[in-house]
């Protein structure tokens, strides 16, 4: 046990990713929840809005208003689990009283305001903020976050295609242009917001596709790959939607720059994150599952080399909630708070 | 009410397909259920097989053991709805007696004998049927259906993609090479064999691929693409489940040869289907659901042209077990009797 | 096909009962969608709302408000598909322009207009029509509802609670006291309003009670198992909520009068029902699913005598929506217009 | 961290508790996986039968057949997740070698022969230990746990009844004749073995009764209310298959002895388990869902007086693998070690 309790702080606690950070905090060996907001719930117990917390770490706080100097009272780190743009003052307010800040929204997650106002169709209020935020992928960041005050955690989407690619962008095994990522996540991707679309008799036994070419993950995934093959890159992402909670998996295909074994393929892979706690490559000839990561940090991912078509396949799995949002964002928060990485986040997944 | 109704049997009923044409039969004007075969159940009424016909045509039908001579007295047509390789036989023995074909299997889809062979991984006994031997998609191959003694019911996935592929092809729109087809089945695809991976806890709230690169329904898609292509094409086809009852979505992404604006991509597809009783090209802007077919013939698609990828993306949807496998069977035999296509399946998707 | 059509209208088209109606009328060989009503999608194609009815009978119709006398001008017969007490004063309307009337909310089910202002809280603004309406229950009031102007549509659970009592009560093998019906739904039953409680990921992967000794269904059932039983009767009824999109499955238990061979019990249940087109009583031994009667007209039951404790237990299962609601409407439908009962509605439950 | 681990052995790993239990292993901070047993899947890692385990402890643990001599050598205390009458010898096996045991079948549960073999249609083959076995529920037999070398885990839908019952029937509220437990329980309940009932297809959207009247769950229910009764008692237990992972809902129907308030019922229930860790009584007004405990040991519970029909009415849940079965067991190893019951335990429900 340690000797002192880092206190951390919940902002906007109402959604699947505040409800999973209070999930995840109630086994956080040196985190302690010392405050949670809601515009409309301020006023009661954590445990009475959500009855599953009841019995253990965190039921007891009592929900407050969303003011910064309120927070900056009871916390050492905050969470920003707000929509975009709710979060750009929010983050600014906390960093200038000395905390530090981990947020899940889009907000600080775009080098560029420009590129953050096309596809977000709205200005950005703190681009003096840009330049220190760290985006906030562990595998690819860790030193910088280590240093940072304020970190942009990655969209569920980005993370796990950023992850899927990194191996065979930074190896140079692949073209850049024409990559195409088909993506498909589970329900909790849509938000806890009480519309008509993601009603149990619109989703359940159905599936379909949405956004195609035009979600706004698609920036951040091209500045991240960008970034990774040391030019610009364009792809073309397209989401789906799933009949489950939690989960994503994105199906990426690549052109080969040369032909390649599915044996130097599956190795370039398997070095590449030899010392990663969390992504997991699975042996050739296994294909990953979102259950065997559900509620977890994991990341599965295979990759096949298709001689057919000349064509490099990475299939990547992670659970968006934990892994694609709350749980990498306690892994920031580890960093952050010189922890290691992994600090309360070993998680086996739940099955079935 | 017709005063002849066409006597059909139904060889193989304890699977999903089986299970669907008994359902579709209940509702048809002009064809009588008038025998029904499996080894394992014979002797038992079909109505004790399954309950949710009692009440209804057909249900009073006596299991028999699958035996040629008997079918042949019994039927003027027959479905066959067992395996690959147990259909070749039965086919042979049905048509030599006389009666009018529906396989469901993949025995006679490929025109290919080596082809079966090399993906089948068994010898195809009845080559010699091959020539004779229609591709079941009524929208291309209505007129020789039409004379056809043996229909290949086409694959489910294979369904998907060559219809989503059609205009495109046929207009010339893309580059016949690179293209992909993500598609995304429900768990009825994989069949009503007791097997662990099908179990309702092995797949509910979860989400895999599988067989990328290598599903036999592969070859299937590239023959007739490249039919519509006027030369040989090679594709990437890559499953994955769904933890849903019925559906197909098939996400295809191809090149286009010339920048082509989105207004006129839709032109194309609208004018290509405009007649079709069952292709519904949605309006721009709309994306297909698998809840929108479901139970039904239709096939929704949208096209979307991705001027940042220059790709053309289609997507579309099927019933896996109704469009993709009994419901089109009983297309096909509608024509083969010179009934209407649509005879006995204008039917509407249950919403919810 | 009939020289004329009758010509219905829809009131309320944009929750579940309204979608079900549309789908099931575009299979009635007598009965034209000539008119829908959505105060908030009026002047929309009923097509372009619910893409899964384009290509159907009904897609053209074009969305008015629900002005009665503009569905007088069109209709010779309404279904009310809106809330209670909505349904009063538009019902009283119609039926004032000389249509027939299918009143699907809670209106006018109770006899005692006490009765309904006590469990639905508001006072009932037509007391004066609730002699002539007919409680629209086809089994137990046909030769009612043929002279009916009015007709009250059955609930869902009472549906599968009065269906399941009707022989143990007409043949006095129960005791009419300490009756508990355990009923389970899915989630279509809470309708389709955009609602935090009916989200996927709030439902989805749980089950919960709801309304334990509360829910509105109570005083309709007690009506009619009192009527059933010559008697007064008091019950307890208690809902719950199951993750799937239609059913529901009552488990009714009630104690013996006097000991009964399960053999009695059956020969009472099949007799009372041997002439019923869509009541079947299961073999003893055997338990009715409730995907058996997906989509369909059919209530399945089973009858169990507990010796050990000396109780008959009644498992019955409807389709909520079909059944339990719409299906119901269009079977009163035919009755009151001179139809057999059975027109457009002996369907075939899809598998799976 | 413990100077010295507990080593455990888990006796059968192929099924869901046993699954579970490797799962509760991965994060208990004083036991160690030192052996599994499984015939069919001898020789692998357990890291490769069950990707979700590999990055975590366990995962390298080497399958082996179940031989008691090898399971003695390597393990302080096993667990059993074998079928009933499997588990008989073994149990006996591993006693006499030293070890503690906890047995999740049901062969030492009931504290009869002959009620077993009445029951279970088998010869109980070591009756000679049922004395010395203790009934492992840790709310009721901890101090006998503590000192026991072989508990019998309960049950999955006994733990959510006597749980529910313990209040009422200790405090005398109500008659003992009468009582209804109408169960419902997601499909891991059922197993993990290849039957048809199980696949996907025949489960999901759908909702059905089974084994009413005649589950073998009920000596064991009855046995343990009867204790808490001090007299022979009679239940109606009837479960009921939910589309669903995991999770127990049960709805136990009781007739009170004399009138009660709402309130006192409330006191009564709050009282009796102010002190336990698990088991969380839900304010009046509030009913449990099965979400809320997902994974956990919590048992939540709700208590209606329903003044209407005179009845108490009491809701509970579990989950059926973590407290109905691998977590109990757990918590029991725990007793049985002298560590705190809620070691490795105290674990919150993923929501959603």
């Amino acid at each position: 046990m340690p000797q002192e309790m880092i206190r951390v702080g919940l902002v906007g606690v109402t959604g699947y990713t505040g409800m999973e950070l209070a999930r995840l905090l109630t086994g956080h060996p040196n985190m302690k929840l010392t405050a949670a907001t809601s515009r409309t719930e301020a006023g009661k117990r954590l445990g009475d809005l959500y009855p599953f917390l009841n019995g253990l770490p965190g039921a007891d706080v009592i929900l407050i208003e969303p003011e910064p100097e309120l927070i900056a009272k009871k916390c050492d780190l905050a969470f920003l689990a707000v929509p975009h743009t709710a979060a750009t003052e929010m983050a600014a307010a906390l960093v200038e009283r000395g905390l530090k800040v981990v947020d899940l929204s889009a907000d600080f997650r775009l080098k560029s305001a420009e590129t953050y106002e096309q596809w977000y169709k709205v200005e950005h209020k703190r681009p003096d903020l840009l330049p220190e935020a760290v985006y906030g992928l562990p595998e690819l960041y860790a030193s910088d976050i280590a240093k940072a005050r304020l970190v942009a955690n990655p969209g569920c989407y980005p993370t796990s295609i950023i992850l899927g690619m990194t191996a065979a962008l930074a190896d140079g095994l692949i073209e850049t242009h024409g990559i195409v990522a088909d993506s498909k996540s589970g329900v909790s991707g849509a938000g806890r917001s009480a519309k008509l679309g993601s009603l149990y008799c619109e989703v359940a036994d159905s599936f379909k596709a949405y956004g195609i070419g035009t979600h706004r993950h698609t920036p951040e995934i091209e500045q991240e790959l960008s970034r990774l093959a040391h030019g610009p890159m364009t792809i073309s992402f397209n989401p789906h939607l799933v009949p489950m909670n939690r989960g994503i998996l994105s199906t990426i295909y690549a052109q080969l720059k040369a032909p390649l074994s599915q044996a130097d393929a599956q190795r370039v892979y398997e070095e590449t994150w030899a010392d990663s706690p969390w992504v997991r490559v699975l042996p050739s000839g296994q294909l990953p599952e979102t259950r065997n990561v559900r509620g977890t940090m994991f990341c599965d991912m295979s990759v096949i080399v298709d001689p057919r078509t000349n064509r490099l396949i990475v299939v990547s799995v992670i659970d968006n909630v934990c892994r694609g949002a709350s749980g990498q964002a306690i892994a920031n928060a580890n960093i952050m708070c010189g922890l290691p990485v992994t600090t309360g986040l070993m998680l086996c997944a739940m099955m079935p």
